[in-house]
């Protein structure tokens, strides 16, 4: 993604339509990129947070032009839209309220969006930078001829760039160790399918999908060594919201003694939330569960289930690895020393 | 599907067209059967089983029309060629078998079709009493009130009528027993949102399709109280095959505390295979895994992975639902006893 403050635009890659098409979305106002976000053009909680954060500074420029009302006035409430926009990443509040946090009453919105548009664009260059930074201390756990499994799309196009969990495997690649990933489809939407194998593709890194539910005849085939998933909130006791499906595997990998690894920036990290309990999963419209890339699959008018998340209680995650170093259980304590700056290890 | 000896006919409802149509599929030669054996639109172990069965008449009369060789040299290799449309099921073989222990040499071939008519009718008619046996027996597993879980489709479709798994429900439900169901989606081929849902939406049960990896988390939450399933094969000691998918979720209900039930004929029993490891497992083309409803959803030549089946091990499998009763473990004696004609219970 990419923001052009003079224009005051910000670009997508609409991943609505990839592979097959590749398309820019351009994002003028609040609302356009709220509706980028709901509609999954961008996705994936690093690459919302920094979304969030380039939706700040459109929501500035919208509320200097309004009509009858101050900027002041105008700009909470549009804030509040982008806040909303989908409910279990965690990394768009955290965005927000940064950018909120440098508002001081005596700016003029020129200054404002001047402020936030530095703080913005240093917000994604840092994610790029955690990303790469839990890369490296990442690598450290795959293995030189690793087949690595992962569930949805953490990769470039789920954050600022470079990716978490495919940001790992990166990092393990470029240190000259082969390794082979199975991207799980992930259905409904297809992230895997769609999003991890172009972006693996891309970089030449063997990739094979597979259908979700063939991860425990995989798992069970000795097929799979590793899993290394992304996260949309950590909660203080290190149990992760992630994509739904997540939750099986991680049980699965378990079962079959295989170890699970969740990469995520600190951005992640929720110690405002005790556990996984208190964490609001989504529930996506059933219409994506009865269709299939547009084409519907199931009868007309039957009921379906779309939780878009799901929570892995931390017992099934054998470490979380942030740009701070890798965290092990128990994750009460070790996301509390990565929250305060301490040593990890 | 229904078969007309006088014409020579088996006739398919097209299972790979539903639920948008509902057409008929011909089939006049081995060959074609195979084909539709193996293209899906005749599938489901009970099903096949029958469907072999008609498969044997069709290739007696076939051989009887052949140029060139004696009808009697020619059969053997159309019911080769028949016994070779899938691995998997058991009942294929089963069936062929069957029919094939009824000619003896003597007969000649207007005999022999009369005689295996005959045969592969009853064979039909026994499949659905037996499934109706089964969900007698069944019926009593389930609680009124219950949700249960299935996976792919083990209905009317996949039998002779009535269904093995959604047999139990439909017999429950016909007992006054309030019961929803859960239909897994069952990637890449979609039995259960496209077959299952549409099934059970015609008989007024209620049903909720979810994607094949939302599983845990609906269990997780209570939402699924028992899960049925159906089976192509299960070992002597109760080592089952079924579609992809379903260890995972025989894995995740023993995670979650629920009970987990297979229901399959006795014919799908295989005492000459003694645990799942023997189980010849079909893998199918990959580009069921990187389409859905003749869709591209990967990029193009991307490698997949298209087992079609996986085997649950028989300490996941809280009791087995045959026409001959319940089998609780140790499932290679229940087994036994129950293909030996003993009582049950």
């Amino acid at each position: 993604m990419r923001f052009f403050p003079d224009r005051g635009e910000v670009h997508f890659l609409d991943q609505r339509l990839l592979p097959a098409d590749e398309k820019t979305l351009v994002c003028k106002t609040v609302d356009e990129l709220v509706q980028a976000m709901r509609e999954m053009v961008v996705r994936g909680a690093p690459a919302i947070g920094v979304s969030a954060a380039y939706g700040c500074c459109l929501a500035v420029r919208e509320a200097s032009g309004s009509v009858g009302e101050t900027w002041r006035a105008v700009l909470p409430t549009l804030l509040d839209h982008l806040m909303n926009a989908r409910p279990t990443a965690v990394n768009l509040a955290w965005a927000v309220n940064r950018l909120k946090g440098l508002w001081t009453g005596a700016m003029e919105h020129e200054e404002l969006y001047a402020v936030w548009t530095q703080a913005a664009l240093a917000l994604h260059q840092e994610d790029i930078e955690a990303n790469m930074a839990m890369g490296w201390h990442g690598a450290e756990l795959l293995d030189d001829g690793d087949t690595v499994m992962t569930h949805c799309n953490a990769g470039a196009l789920a954050t600022g760039g470079y990716g978490t969990a495919l940001g790992v495997i990166r990092a393990a690649v470029t240190k000259g160790k082969k390794i082979t990933v199975v991207a799980n489809e992930t259905r409904p939407l297809l992230q895997g399918a769609r999003l991890t194998a172009y972006e693996l593709d891309k970089d030449r890194i063997p990739v094979r999908v597979a259908c979700d539910n063939a991860c425990s005849a995989l798992m069970s085939k000795g097929l799979i060594h590793k899993v290394v998933v992304g996260a949309d909130r950590i909660a203080a006791n290190g149990d992760t919201a992630n994509k739904i499906g997540t939750m099986g595997v991680a049980i699965l990998a378990q079962h079959h003694g295989i170890p699970f690894y969740v990469a995520a920036p600190c951005s992640t990290l929720d110690p405002n939330t005790a556990t996984g309990d208190g964490i609001d999963i989504e529930q996506r419209a059933i219409g994506e569960v009865r269709s299939c890339m547009g084409v519907p699959t199931a009868p007309v008018g039957v009921e379906a289930f779309n939780p878009a998340f799901d929570v892995t209680p931390a017992a099934f995650i054998s470490a979380i690895v942030t740009e701070r170093g890798i965290l092990k259980a128990p994750f009460l304590k070790s996301i509390a020393v990565a929250l305060g700056g301490g040593e990890l290890r």
